[in-house]
């Protein structure tokens, strides 16, 4: 049994209050931006003539999303939405290399992020899930644009919650405390699920139980994370194993 | 011809913006209140030998509501949900009716509201516009409260919204202009469908489309409200007939 076996869909099983919501961080989570970016920004961009790595631009373009939350973190400028916040940040890059575009194109641009594809697993593991808890997003991602890719790719939320919603980007305390609060739930019978360790540490600070779920291409291939050490109380390599993870056992007979 | 089928189901077909997204008020408009109400009481309340007639309890409840929203929208107190409001609103009905309850039993009962039923037209309805159109509440009730009916009764809602999320109770503008900045749309192509005018007017004031839908039942019988006067840009007598209303006409061939 290799290291990697034994890692795979573990389950700490803690004991206490019932799970009932799942709240999913959903970009690299959930939905592979990565090459949805990089696909659109080529569908737009190639015909100009322009030769770009694809996949670079997505990444630079994602570079900025942390500072740019990190100002109204801070304080720094009031709350704007992940929409406002990604249009400025692809003006940005676009000044950065010379990339003139219309208005409409950079709307159009803009709005890749609301058509972000799933992992291949989501859609039959929300499917399972979906019984059991209630499905909600605890993303940085604003509604309309949740509500969007929501629709096109079939993800069966029952309620989008998160960043615009609380007014505060993860991992402030507040996004968690709002979810959980909105949900009418104790923290403990909410089960944050995110492939990245600090949101579910943040999460885990306010109470939420965690399951963090590997996704070694969010990143592109050749660039995949380490598993983390940190001690999460579910650990998947997609959201299918997941959900039989949290499957209730039957008794044996 | 008579009166009653001239009404039916008239559009007036307003041009301009498409429609992108429906608002729901819910009470009344997509689920049965009253009888759902009326029925947990009865269960809860006749094994304690009470003899009440439990329709009139559901409406002595419910007429505890605008009152208590008033109070909030007023200002003379700060936003607190629903599901508070309708609690203080059953320990004064409750205490004026004499009737004594355990803690666990008030929770149970005042939970009443988040298993209501919808309407017998609501499922096939709410499917033939989901393809269509985003499906949003927009209800005074609370995030948790639309999110445990909807599961339970299978409302297909892409997003909850309303007065929670507002922090504002209809008919106070913010209520209204909130989704629509949630959505991402113009006020314009936001169609609010209702049951009451007076929702659809201060939607209307707010820039939204209107699409009254009679439920003559909602009070019980008996009481049924007449048609308004008003001139809403769609009227129907359940949602499915919405929903014809509002499918694309196929080009004649």
């Amino acid at each position: 049994m290799s290291d990697e076996t034994v890692l795979r869909g573990s389950a700490a099983r803690p004991s206490g209050r019932a799970i009932k919501a799942l709240t999913f961080d959903v970009f690299g989570t959930v939905v592979d931006w990565r090459s949805s970016i990089a696909r659109e920004a080529e569908v737009l961009l190639a015909p100009k003539g322009l030769r770009l790595d694809w996949g670079d631009f997505a990444d630079r373009w994602r570079a900025l999303y942390q500072p740019a939350m990190q100002a109204v973190r801070s304080g720094e400028r009031p709350f704007v939405v992940l929409d406002e916040l990604h249009r400025e940040n692809l003006l940005a890059l676009l000044g950065e290399r010379g990339i003139v575009l219309s208005g409409a194109e950079v709307e159009g641009l803009n709005r890749a992020w609301h058509r972000l594809d799933p992992w291949p697993d989501v859609i039959e593991g929300l499917g399972r899930l979906k019984p059991h808890f209630v499905l909600a997003t605890l993303s940085n991602g604003n509604v309309a644009l949740m509500v969007n890719m929501a629709r096109r790719a079939g993800l069966a939320w029952d309620v989008i919650l998160g960043a615009e919603v609380a007014r505060a980007y993860k991992p402030e305390p507040r996004a968690y405390d709002c979810a959980a609060l909105m949900l009418g739930l104790e923290p403990a019978e909410c089960l944050m699920v995110a492939a990245h360790p600090a949101d579910l540490r943040a999460a885990a600070a306010r109470g939420f139980r965690t399951a963090y779920v590997h996704r070694p291409l969010e990143n592109g291939s050749g660039r995949e994370p380490q598993r983390p050490p940190d001690a999460f109380d579910y650990c998947a390599d997609d959201l299918i194993e997941l959900a039989g993870l949290l499957e209730p056992r039957r008794p044996e007979v």
